[in-house]
């Protein structure tokens, strides 16, 4: 049913622009969506994918702009002209226009702004630009449906008439007062069903929640998704209407944080696609790469100061070097996640601090113990190593698990704390931090046991 | 402006369950929302939970209900006899009715739904049954509002009125012809702003995406997000309209899937949450732990073949251990994430399979060569180590990258065609692999290099 996009599809695209052959293009893109075409043109060069936006409808060409990923919209625009784009403006919803327009240099910026005929949209669009991006007023767009609360449910009607032609999707009617003061909310299926003569005071729902302008875009897409909310009004300190965010919007949210926190932790730095250059994919992944090489060649040096001294005296101490690597990893690994979906998750109950950390603690000696013993066993029993070295690996594991678990549970509340995204804990970077405490620790408690026991 | 749950709240309250104090919990609630009081009586005890529910009307009740998570749901509903629950069941909405029972024993599910007073609700509920969880049949609703082709604005006012009685929200009307074939939708939007007299047959929209039912949930997330739908019509075969998907239960999907991607990633095989108690805790993260733990001591063993002759000879083989390890685990995860990336995104073109294989060599080739260069000008000039170690561990780093880049692009895709998330690719088991894997070639090449050279 989904459209799917082929090679040859954009290559008999790409032709019939380079033959000027509208008829075909028409009929090409006819039973395509906005979302699909968007896809599409993407794949094509600008100066194709604009003469293709020229021969459709504003309407159409705005709703395929709306589409775009940033970058790719910025790259296209390039080749349209402050009037070109002053068209798909005015008629954008508000909050596509500003993200549009945000892309742009600040010079046509202003040149397409003056040339926005609609006055109520330029005036929408000077509104929202101050707003910071990832904030509830950065999501929001002016267009929805307001009502005066002393108005009856037939005025209503007539202004939701009046009122909807700017807006794509109707999803609730909000109710005002006077001062424009967000008083609650009513539904258009409250609407149809309510008698004609009722009075909105009779029909609204006071309560009703709310975001502010500075709140999170984090926070909104939480809110939305608790609440199940199809919209969500944005109000300024005096509970004035500013605004309203929908749900499709915050669903792009989710979606991004959900990539954002994947990339933290596998540790790429910049967003890749697949039709990137080698170079660009390439450089992407040298930045934590080079960190974790950066790392291990410290943990080299630091383990050359035992060469001469512990390794070459039991050679077989190299032999449980990966064993101490992987399991501070994959510890660290785990404790962090924990601590994130717990810093996550808002609605939870926010226990006090020291018996949760009691828990983690015993969490992680419970794990020590019984990796520890398990380890134990297996080198001394079944691979027969000598009782000392076992030991030495027993013992460092146990504190390695230690360790690692108290710097998985706490890296995350730093950075949180400093408005690092927290999944970063579970990155290269950590992890490698990690690795390098627990050589360390190994080799001081090898030491410690060959040489004073 | 979300509320917020306190250790004290619910100590005031549990308190007031034991003293009977209708009034006091009455006024408690009052003021909150059913999302909010499904995370409150979550924190209490399932008898505390029951009494308090029974204080509370039905509907109240119903909503809480669907509010709560399937584990702690299951666990409360034991302390319901089936009459109860059977009270909430004929009001919820069909796919949270359909979830609820199938949490229950065969027993208490058949009980109910004899049990259940609205015999259409009953009929939805035995429709949807048979589906699969994950599914399209699944995860829609029977409840919506649908219109014959064939009738008028007027007319259609009147059957929304009538119908939407059940619906808690209206999203779209769906239009169908006499043997309930869906044909395409109309918005509330456009019914109130249509002439009452106008026939639906002039206003409705044909251009209409709809899912099958057994189309999985993933597609219909991306589908519903793709085209920023807030409900998908449900279709069997003949495109006869069997029910629809409404926005907030895809965004729970969506949700759940980013979860699923992480908790893969960083292995933690069952869901646990803080309030869990410390075994389960230790529980969930074990086998992960275990499988690394067995992979090392493989390694350990593999190691030991060469104890007495190089590791002996070359001590200083050993500092090098742990980058061979951390570059093949961080290198693998890359690359693998960047491939489930491609798989996950249906909408971009799909390339060929050789020069885009080719492409990722490329990619390998060059990271491994800027790597290896890297750490043998830092081994051989500023660490001051032989010619031939250096060599040894920069020969053997490039050969990681190219072995680590190749399995990490290779499992995604065995996993994806076996239908096993394949985020599982940047987890702990095929990171242990890869590091193996490095080790041998490390081992291998230097035993070459030392014996043969």
């Amino acid at each position: 049913m989904a459209f799917e996009l082929t090679k040859e599809y954009v290559e008999r695209l790409s032709q019939a622009v380079e033959l000027r052959d509208e008829s075909t293009i028409r009929l090409e893109l006819r039973d395509l969506f906005a979302a699909d075409i968007s896809v599409l043109l993407d794949e094509l060069e600008g100066p194709e994918a604009h003469y293709i936006l020229t021969l459709l409808d504003t309407e159409t060409g705005a709703e395929i702009l709306a589409e775009y990923d940033s970058d790719s919209r910025r790259e296209l625009l390039t080749y349209f002209d402050s009037a070109e784009i002053a068209r798909y403006v005015n008629i954008l919803d508000s909050d596509d226009a500003v993200d549009l327009l945000k892309e742009q240099p600040v010079r046509i910026r202003e040149e397409v702004i003056a040339l926005i005929e609609d006055r109520e949209q330029a005036r929408f669009i000077l509104d929202l630009l101050p707003y910071e991006p990832d904030t509830a007023g950065g999501l929001m767009q002016k267009e929805l449906v307001k009502i005066n609360v002393r108005q009856t449910v037939t005025e209503c009607v007539e202004e939701i008439r009046r009122q909807a032609e700017d807006v794509e999707k109707v999803y609730t009617v909000y109710v005002v007062d006077d001062d424009q003061i967000l008083l609650g909310i009513v539904s258009l299926k409250d609407i149809i069903l309510a008698k004609r003569g009722s009075k909105i005071e009779q029909i609204y729902d006071d309560d009703v929640i709310y975001a502010s302008t500075y709140d999170s875009a984090e926070d909104v897409a939480e809110l939305m998704s608790r609440y199940d909310l199809d919209a969500l009004p944005v109000v300024n300190v005096q509970k004035r209407l500013l605004g309203q965010i929908t749900i499709d919007d915050v669903v792009d949210v989710i979606t991004e944080q959900a990539q954002e926190d994947i990339a933290a932790i596998t540790g790429v730095s910049e967003e890749v696609e697949e039709d990137d250059s080698v170079w660009k994919i390439t450089r992407s992944r040298l930045p934590w790469l080079g960190i974790g090489m950066i790392g291990s060649l410290l943990a080299a040096k630091f383990l050359g100061i035992f060469e001469h001294d512990l390794l070459m005296m039991v050679p077989a101490l190299a032999l449980f070097i990966p064993i101490i690597g992987s399991t501070g990893g994959n510890v660290g690994i785990q404790s962090s996640s924990f601590m994130v979906q717990i810093l996550s998750d808002k609605s939870a109950l926010s226990g006090e601090f020291w018996p949760r950390m009691l828990k983690i603690l015993t969490v992680a000696v419970l794990k020590g113990v019984l990796i520890a013993a398990f380890v134990f066993l297996i080198t001394y029993l079944i691979l027969s190593h000598p009782l000392k070295l076992s030991m030495v690996v027993s013992i460092s594991l146990m504190a390695v698990v230690l360790l690692s678990s108290f710097t998985g549970t706490v890296t995350p509340i730093i950075l949180n704390r400093y408005g690092i995204n927290p999944s970063v804990a579970s990155g290269p970077f950590i992890t490698t931090a990690n690795d390098f405490l627990g050589y360390s620790v190994y080799f001081g408690i090898a030491y410690l046991l060959y040489h004073y026991w």
